[in-house]
């Protein structure tokens, strides 16, 4: 199969709708390489650019991609083979009115830290940080609404998950014909949380691999990650008590399947295993993921 | 210095308070066994052993330790040597009322389940679970307040954080001369969440050295655990989102110290590399822990 390249410049979505267009087509287990912009398109390179507030349009997410076959029901596989930073530097801002800390008086906004890139490190002020590339925003046309691509739910979309990484692999629910997935808002690195609100947010080169799996043997109503250890349920809401239940509540439906066991025997189980885990705590609807061992979950799908 | 060893026998709490007695005292630097109950003072002993509603009493906590010239100011270092499973099961339970399901009319509640112990492995209805010892409950006379077991806060108490385990050294700001130091609830294994309520709640043996640390150099107002790759710091809270705002204030100030920066740098550095993590979510204030990793703190104290 041709190997396929797409870029911003093809397509990029600012909303999730039920009714997207694809930019392209392809089959299922096509490879393909994914120009992102960074999620702020640009308009921040250097410390004197700063945002007043949260621009109308953050997080272009390259695409809608169509994958044959895709029908509602069914998985969107996507392997995360690589992401390649395609600028050498990042910046880390934030706004007034957006952040963990907002309206606290010791935090300065809005603020910019350029965060400039040399082989596997970024300085922040002259700190050596690991370079650990993240799909910020990443997903699928959802079932009924529309959501903009700074907020995460069913369809996945701005989950800021740092487990959306290279070698990892991402299950979405197919919701509409094609699936239609579209990601961006990359980051050089990124804390579990996202507290100011950004990572280091950077332009990169993705390379996936598509993949439908029809008739799964277990249904999904939200993304899933798969990483080198772990199957993580991922769920987005209003507060971070309300998707730790949904999570919480996936992960037990994988456990059940897994083990034959009641809910009341998973949910117990889960209490013992899965870890619950934060993916953001700043966008409008918040993340967490609930992360069971790779020895008590086999293969779901 | 003389090895001492405590038990519940001679003196456990279900409060921690501003004014304990303490049943011994020690010199800083002398190392503790510790013998704890169960979280539920033995009264689950098979699987028709369940509770109607939360007892009024739970997670007895064996001490309090005074420790000599630790005043007001001071830290606490409590080195966790080892924990050693005291019987052959442990039990996991869910009650009415209790738990982040709670309510969900696919769990039955109540529920026990009890989990035999063979070696490094237990099993939950057949299924082998590796057995990783926490400390659920632990810690020092509170400021002003007082507080029951079953309620985390800046003094410690049920924070119900997996990273309590051999191997980890816990800090606690001193309020109250001698600190009085008092732990039990503990575990066999808990997932990050505690979902149901409980982990695998069983008897344990714990060693610990305990040490006074005079005029740190930072200050805490909270816990703050270390661990082999990371400093963490644990709030606890009404909602997850109060308690990450509070553990990832305290991570600032951590960091603040460490690379001399102003409170917006580090909270910008805290969002490329300090993850949020989730001790617990289902006690009466939850608990979450914002973790910095070894590489961005040296030694804070």
């Amino acid at each position: 199969m041709k190997h396929q390249r797409i870029s911003h410049e093809q397509g990029a979505i600012y909303e999730f709708a039920p009714d997207l267009e694809p930019i392209t087509v392809v089959e299922s287990g096509a490879a393909l390489t994914v120009e992102t912009r960074d999620s702020l398109d640009g308009a921040v390179q250097t410390e004197e650019d700063v945002f007043e507030s949260v621009p109308a349009e953050v997080n272009a997410a390259t695409g809608p991609v169509a994958v044959t076959d895709a029908e509602p029901g069914d998985v969107l596989r996507v392997d995360i083979e690589a992401i390649r930073l395609a600028e050498d530097q990042g910046r880390v801002i934030t706004i007034d009115g957006f952040g963990l800390l907002d309206g606290d008086e010791d935090i300065e906004a809005p603020k910019t830290r350029m965060t400039p890139v040399d082989g596997d490190t970024l300085s922040f002020e002259g700190i050596d940080v690991a370079v650990d590339p993240v799909i910020g925003t990443i997903g699928v046309a959802p079932e009924s609404e529309s959501y903009s691509t700074l907020v995460p739910h069913d369809h996945g979309g701005n989950m800021d998950t740092t487990d959306m990484t290279a070698g990892s692999t991402a299950y979405f629910p197919v919701f509409q014909e094609g699936a239609m997935l579209a990601m961006g808002d990359c980051k050089a690195a990124m804390a579990d949380g996202e507290m100011c609100g950004t990572g280091s947010e950077i332009a990169t080169e993705i390379d996936v691999r598509l993949s439908v799996i029809k008739e799964p043997e277990t249904a999904i109503q939200r993304p899933v990650v798969e990483t080198d250890d772990a199957w993580k349920t991922i769920a987005s809401a209003e507060t971070l008590e309300e998707a730790c239940r949904l999570a919480n509540r996936d992960a037990i439906a994988l456990l059940e399947a897994e083990h034959d066991l009641t809910s009341t025997d998973a949910y117990l189980l889960s209490s013992l295993v899965a870890d619950l885990e934060i993916s953001q705590v700043v966008d409008p609807l918040l993340t967490v993921r609930n992360a069971v061992p790779k020895t008590h979950i086999t293969a779901p799908f």
